[in-house]
């Protein structure tokens, strides 16, 4: 039984809610059970500086959690002044997932930024945050073509993300972190909405997995996977 | 008139929500109109380093604001690694006004943290900082009371604040960002729930200010600190 | 009685010595008592990248205390790449203070740092700083008169600056170091030579103070600085 | 036709060439084509401090290119004290690599660091280095043997590693740096001398990939792999 | 007897084995016994910030060590963010020692970086650098000839290293680690080909030297880099 | 004719004043022309880490400039948080110097840190500083003798420094700023009383230097540190 008693193909209870940040050009504050993430989507009307005149603009992500959005409280990484390779391995994938349905020319010579803050941890905070991410990138979007701003629409699709793993010998979808951090493998799966893949990331953390364990957590993803965007579409077309 | 419409000593509407971080041993949403704050408290079991062996214990914040906080999205202090003297005047504030009205002995050999993050921001998020956090310290201090860790309630009293300008030479209280960015003095002030002033800073950003309009101030400021005591007082015991 | 038999009321001796730095614009040496602080002011061509095209110019401090200035020895701050938040706050009150007398656009598109390291500390560094660094700021705009790169004198008034405290329930004036760190309130005052308050900043280091404390304090402060601000006009009208 | 004449499913020459650093407890300068990694082992006598007294060891890896390991000079990280995200990505992904084929307690409380240093950079410099990496490591397994510091082999099989992509629409297999700037999606795989999986990565650089794609560069990985296995028993049995 | 059995006044066997690195535009594999530095020339088409317009190029270089090119592995400079004093000192000798012998205006406004890797270290690092990267730079010099990029040869010279001490109160010359580490006094001697001397510096590990102690060191150093421009001279025509 | 109107073999006006920082172990303000080095000894009643245990002592110094030191206000290192190569290469020299003359075990297990901050930068700050770091050191010795923390007196001998140089072609000594930007040959003597050499340093800015101006530049050396020796001796003997 898992410690939420859900089935192994359940996912835990997902609310994505739309405009939370007045400020901010778009926003989302997503929630996978009790993960629960900022996230917002800042225009800037510059691109990077090695994309000036490139005649394209950029997607890029920031993830950070408040200090004790954990069980135990954790320093800031501000205080050191370097980011762990855990942070900008996350804040990387965020970034490449929502690029890889992004049509860059149609933004323009601009960034958007998508900052991802958890508030509160409790496993597949990465997930959650591609799966937010992509609202506040969608409202940046829309807000951009009220200001004509953009003609194209530059969201190709849909993208979001869930966790797998085994734990106990099983194969499960949506880890918690009680889940999470006794797993024998963990694997963060990104898809479009019409099912590609973007990201498949699979670790060992004891004993090799095989072949089957790795294809049964892709299915578990997929479906998965396609809740989450059903949810996306539910969420922008009801506001 | 103000902008938002409120008399020269009227405050913002004032919201405490208290046990928003499940993990944390204490916290508090904070807001002061559309300032936003988000304060926890994380207990814990070592006082600092420097303290160790002198029978008392600590009480500390940090401050911090999320990139899209504001109207414009700020760089994250983290990516320097180097604090900006304004955050760092912020955080050493807010720990010296909890530890004014703290029995630090009372509890015992160990550190509180207060962890003051900004998700909107108009103006006030330190002062909105200080009257928050204290809920969320009396919010641990409960815990511990609790778990029979200490005996005597290490809170001796309540601590509260608010900021007051000169605006257009009016003398007004609680400013939101557009009269901070243009007023001529900005103040802010620190009281207990007996009245007593734990902190005064003042500062003339244009002309200087006389004897008078700072007196005037500090009446504005007791009314308003007033209040905000009746709320933490209304918002611990109906919990 | 206080340590150096002082009146309560009554400051240290205070000097003030002009040009003591061959190389800079402008420069004093000041001290108060044995808290001793060379100021230097450097004139540079161009005004701070934020403020370019402005049509003004800057003013602004920094401060550093030599590591022997003290009875312990103290880390170079510059050791770990980190100003420490004390240092911070001192730094921004001294450049706050003296643009409050300062006719910006009348600089031209020009800054001018003040310097400000301390050589020996014995309470009231930031004070002396501030009193001392008006008179290095005067002979650095007298520098600028003289090579007509300006036409009219963009000081506006003198400031100066003195320390208060409450020590053993004794409002005092000038707190020498063993004062300073056993006062339970402990207050700056940065005044105008016609008498505004430029900066106020007044810190219950134990128990609250009073409205009538703090009253008291500002009165004794107005007096130093008065004195002050009378050392000043005989030094830079004597030379 | 690939730029290096390869067939589609062909690895490029692989050299593992042991004993190269003297100082060492175990070192193989490993090379796959034009990229040629230096791997070193050393061991420490205490295991990090977050496992001082767990009964176990650790193994850990640092990479780093030298500046003109690529066409054009790059910076050291060194520099700016900061490892960007994809140095980071990569000594993670080869420590985890290494510790899922190591049994932990049989090391005793010691730490094995794998410096894996790029003299040359043609693409595939992760997978070279996990390649050699795990020969350094055996190197210095039986440095420890020989000393009698451990009775069993903690190494319990090998492990390896190379890079797959899709590139102009073919799937294929260790890609060189040409190909791997251009490829549409970029893949590393870490396998064990037994076939178990202990790494996947894959990620659509422009459009996503399906889940054939994935499994045909799954396949040739699986080839790929059990050739360098098979080199990595030639060189430390022939040694 | 010294540790190796040389004579005093004997060298290690010195190599310099030309173009080891395929990317860059010059190179030179250095070793003086176990002693082993890769050295790299990279063209830059830029020269740095502050020498932009003055009609003349510029001559630099960085020096490092692998983690374990010494009998204990250090840690690298670039996990702090910070070069030691040993590494800056380094790297400015060998930079100014390469400059003394090229003529800055005819390289033209372009900057060459000589990085000297060191990947083992067994004593004289800096003086088999200087040497080795001679080598490197005429390679460069030479690419930058054959596209026809400048018409004047701009090294007017060669430029050699050695070391020199005194141990256990013998002078010798081309100290190995194991000499260095206990010699009373370390001196290190930078010389042209024409016999004039570059660099010197001499320093009392133990007790002070004497003059005479000085002139026996500089006339071992005169012979030692007479062999090594020798050696320089064969391998640049030999090739 | 020197700038100064200074002989060849003439240095600039020397004064070593003791006693003048009251907080510190010893202290002395050494100007060489106008050059003007703040030397103060504090005494540390841990020797550094790596020394603990090993039954001795440690002498060690900090150099810094302050920012308007110099004709140009150069940044506070402190700043960016690294130490130039310059400032390291400079403190290294004089804790080196110092050592030499130091019997470091009759210290017992303490250390002793030598501050120089050059209040005023005319060439040969580094020279001053040595000179003048002697003195605050022989007071902290005295100062440890009084309060019989050492029985033997730990120094062995004076020290003392001085530059000299090729300035258009003529060897001169004690170089002010003026001269040493245009050196063609810049070098540092440190000498003992005694006459042993502690320290050679010597770099051809331009062309090389030849064996006979070297032996020129070291007989003025000798020359100018006798002088400083001398009145060293009268320093502390005259208190």
């Amino acid at each position: 039984m898992r410690p939420s008693q859900r089935a192994l193909d359940q996912m835990r209870t997902v609310t994505l809610q739309r405009g939370v940040a007045p400020f901010a050009e778009g926003s989302c504050m997503v929630s996978f059970g009790d993960t629960k993430v900022l996230c917002t989507a800042s225009l800037e009307e510059k691109p990077p500086l090695w994309l000036r005149g490139a005649g394209k603009g950029w997607v890029t992500a920031e993830y950070a959690m408040l200090p004790r959005a954990t069980l135990e409280r954790k320093k800031r990484e501000g205080t050191s002044g370097r980011l762990s390779g855990r942070t900008q391995e996350i804040q990387r994938l965020i970034g490449r997932s929502l690029r890889a349905v992004t049509n860059l020319p149609a933004i323009g010579e601009r960034q958007i930024i998508l900052d991802c803050d958890v508030l509160q941890a409790d496993g597949g905070t990465r997930t959650a945050s591609v799966t937010g991410a992509w609202v506040a990138l969608w409202e940046c979007v829309q807000w951009m073509q009220k200001r004509s701003m953009i003609s194209l629409n530059p969201l190709r699709d849909h993208v979001a993300a869930v966790s797998c793993g085994i734990v106990n010998g099983e194969v499960v979808l949506d880890l918690e972190y009680q889940e999470d951090s006794t797993a024998e493998t963990d694997a963060n799966f990104v898809l479009t909405g019409s099912g590609g893949l973007v990201e498949v990331q699979a670790t060992a953390e004891g004993k090799p997995f095989s072949e089957e364990e790795f294809n049964a957590m892709l299915g578990l993803a997929r479906k998965g996977i396609a809740d989450l965007i059903e949810l996306q579409k539910k969420v922008i077309h009801g506001a």
